[in-house]
């Protein structure tokens, strides 16, 4: 057997060593472009900030450990320039010395990858304007930061630009982003991201939100960012954070499918339209684990895993690729965002089905020192109650949330299920009933009909006139710290007594600040036969859609 | 409908307020022997330690607030002293004026809780000799440290008798525990408790493991500790955690079932021997999820469950308790251990075929800065790959893995299934490699039987002579540094080169840190047709399993 990968980070490096783990007898070709295999991808940003002070820790896996430990042939500084199916060899560019040569192949597996985008706007190469994707990209950014720079534009909101932010302000940067979307992290529900942008403002970040760069030029010392909104930013470092797309260009020019977003098409066992090819990594297209629609989602834990299934597929073992959640994890300046599964908008966007309900608590017990509040948001079928997504955001006790989540929907868990979980519990690591029990209770409440509920965003967007009567039934103080526009003040403890105060041939809406006194009044009043909703998640939710201070 | 409910903590508590949100006609009587209901068991230690300074957080609800936001009749410093099953009523004194009287009741919910045990030993009612079940207790003990003691005696090194270690040096209280196992936190396997004595042992706690208290003396400023070794400890302040004992005298004078350990039986509705009657919280047996075996756990989560499913049940819903997995978690001096489901001895104490790996993962990328090392010990079916317990000791992220363990067996999931996972990975939060996916390869590695597996502890009880041949495949530095016994070195980078030094008659079993080098050596020697076992976990599993510091 002789087996040639292409592309030496996460998903390459994961088949050559698993292919080996496989075979001592089989060939194992691994061609990398750049200079470096199995780089830590996602730690690139931390390198910028001085978080991770030693570039070499950011080189988790030499050519040469490769080489002794796994016997592989590795060939960096080389390009695949053509794939020739039929005589099943590929041509090969030696970078270094410009020699070109075919090398054979029994099995082969792409993995090339995605590339950054750069739009074609004019102006898009000048020398000033960066994109990160490996080591050499990292050099170049740190040089200018460590040369001096004192202003940046990170043109693009996502996961990596968001990152590296953090990381220019880490070395007083003055910063400014610029995101196409009306909000951050554009995989997440908007509501969700409102923490994160506040975080950024009070952080000293400007934030230009629905806006996009139109053209750049050079100006002394730096580069002008023309936006279509007319406005100018100059910054002596541009960093692109836009996006990447698929590196397909090998396999389309070989005739490979491709999927509509460049993704290259694979089975379960990860094999292309060719089954002596297989492809794994942010290049390929996968199936929504959730959604089971074609998707495209470039993250280094299934990319891991897809090299492993690839590798067993090519030896023969019929390893099944299970289709990706989508879980994935920010943090930013002591924030965490992390998110499962499929958010409210990709929800929509599919026409699927589902109801949604929000909690804030505590991330332990609030009763020990250094509670700190998070937001949860859960997605599941009305139907079922099957879990569809989970989005979450706050400090810490995010990401275990997530992780409980993740797994939730990888085993086709219901939010009744959630009710029943027995995490671990002391004060210093949770709750009696932890977050993801709450979000389990609020969810089942709402499906059996104990616990009729009003999603926020859905009673803000009515007409005035025909909103329910809306109750807030926090205390009088909380009340007058600011409440929802046309709301009256019941507190709960007086609800049973004030009950005829309530109109009786309406609607009443009613809302604390997280939900918990807001499903106590619920409870009371349809017991007492009125018709009645809690609006979802309390005044904390409604903060979240309507922010006071809404970023620039 | 009238509901008594006897005892107003974590299940009384629960079982009242959803009852209340099932009905606002019930009349609902909540019967608390002390003054303080729903208050903060699992925080008392920590009060002592003054990490949570202020007492009042502790009572995180008050009668007051029960009664107004709830609307029950909440009668605390009352004791139910009889069950009338027939005339369906109960007697209770009021504890203040001594009034006794009886109250109807068309269901009644016991929520007892349990007592913390003490054995009936000479001296055991000495003034000095403490228990921690109540904020009374707590008043106590803490007058105690307050008034200047230095020194402390704990009988009982499980995870209440820990938690006050902890605090009390952190008051500055010279601590000795006296343990009657051979180990601290008997729930836990006992290797897997090695980084906690270690650690105690570092804080200047004395432990003295296998030996048990066998009478008190009164001797001046404080207690004499007579122990079964023939030992004497003298301390001004002694502390009981030996465990509890179910609350059932109340069960067991009306003639309800009692389990053989003394918890009152209930069905899957929580309904005892008497369709009238409900049990919950540290009082009952329950069904072991994993198991299936009737057991008892007394732990907050689950009460707080089993409030709520006894009201529901009450109130003619059919909800169903699925029992309990035994998560369970303890903090310590900033390590952290944790467990759910079952453990090697109670798997192998219940006859139960099974598996065990180790792994010894960073709990984040070990590329950005701060990553800590954690143990992590799973226990799965031989045949299914279905997992059935796991455990884990180390800094951040054991609680976030042991959650996510306690959902996989939730959902009746494999170590095939931890695989998969897809968990949130950014370097803060976790690796692309999950140590929980890392469990997964290790242990279906074993089930497939790519990487056979021989367990460190049957290693060194297999007498010498028939041992396999034993090879470190470390580096020489690492080897140097101490190996185990008996070994050889060939590090897996030379073995292929080496392998004719090995024999070829005889099993080898190789190891190596933690276990991923020695799988690497598993499978070149494997594929060159040897017989060849990895030693699961490597030499830090040795290191639990010996500890060079065995302590005192």
């Amino acid at each position: 057997m002789k087996l040639v990968i292409v592309g030496g980070v996460a998903g390459g490096a994961s088949a050559a060593t698993r292919a080996r783990r496989l075979s001592e007898d089989a060939e194992i070709v691994l061609i990398e472009r750049g200079p470096d295999v199995s780089f830590a991808n996602c730690g690139l940003p931390y390198h910028v900030g001085e978080v991770i002070p030693d570039r070499a820790k950011l080189l988790v896996v030499t050519p040469e450990r490769l080489r002794t430990r796994y016997n592989l042939d590795v060939r960096v500084r080389s390009s695949v320039e053509s794939i020739d199916r039929e005589g099943k060899a590929v041509v090969i560019r030696d970078l270094a010395s410009g020699r070109v040569y075919r090398e054979s192949y029994d099995k082969l597996i792409l993995a090339p990858g995605a590339a950054p985008i750069r739009p074609p706007l004019p102006g898009i190469d000048l020398p000033g304007i960066h994109t990160l994707r490996n080591l050499q990209d990292l050099d170049r950014i740190k040089a200018v930061v460590d040369g001096g720079a004192r202003s940046a534009v990170v043109v693009g909101a996502g996961f990596i630009g968001l990152e590296l932010v953090e990381n220019l302000v880490y070395r007083g940067v003055s910063t400014t982003v610029v995101e196409l979307q009306d909000q951050v992290m554009p995989p997440f529900d908007q509501e969700m991201t409102t923490p994160i942008a506040e975080k950024l403002a009070e952080k000293g970040v400007q934030l230009i939100l629905a806006d996009s760069a139109e053209r750049f030029d050079a100006v002394e010392g730096g580069v002008a960012v023309r936006l279509k909104s007319g406005r100018t930013l100059v910054a002596q470092l541009v960093i692109l954070g836009v996006g990447v797309r698929p590196e397909n260009k090998l396999a389309t020019e070989a005739g490979l499918d491709v999927g509509p977003r460049g993704g290259i098409r694979v089975n379960d066992h990860l094999q292309t339209s060719d089954p002596s090819i297989y492809a794994v990594g942010d290049a390929i297209e996968v199936r929504d684990f959730v959604s089971g629609d074609a998707t495209q989602v470039p993250l280094a834990g299934p990319a891991n895993r897809q090299g492993r299934i690839a590798a067993d597929n090519v030896f023969g073992r019929h390893s099944r690729y299970r289709g990706t959640q989508g879980t994935a994890i920010v943090g930013l300046f002591g924030l965490t965002a992390a998110m499962t599964g499929m958010s409210e908008k990709s929800l929509r966007r599919a026409g699927k089905a589902y109801r949604k309900v929000y909690i804030h608590p505590a991330h332990h017990a609030g009763y020990y020192p250094g509670a700190q509040s998070l937001t949860l948001k859960l997605m599941f079928a009305p139907d079922t109650g099957r879990i569809l997504g989970a989005e979450a955001v706050g400090g810490e006790g995010v990401d275990k949330r997530i992780d409980v989540l993740a797994v939730a929907i990888q085993a086709g868990m219901t939010v009744y299920d959630l009710e029943e979980m027995e995490l671990a519990y002391a004060p210093q690591y949770g709750s009696a009933k932890d977050p993801v029990n709450m979000a389990g209770f609020v969810a089942a409440g709402l499906l059996r009909g104990d616990h009729p509920q009003l999603d926020f965003d859905e009673f803000l967007k009515m007409p005035i006139s025909e909103r329910p009567s809306l109750v807030d039934v926090r205390t009088p103080t909380e009340f007058e710290a600011g409440h929802v526009p046309g709301a009256v003040n019941v507190p709960v403890d007086e609800l049973r007594q004030r009950i005829g105060e309530l109109p009786v041939d309406r609607r009443i809406a009613v809302y604390c600040q997280v939900g918990q006194r807001g499903y106590m009044a619920t409870r009371i009043l349809l017991l007492a036969g009125r018709d009645v909703v809690n609006l979802s998640g309390g005044y904390r939710t409604f903060q979240l859609l309507r922010p006071t201070t809404k970023p620039d």
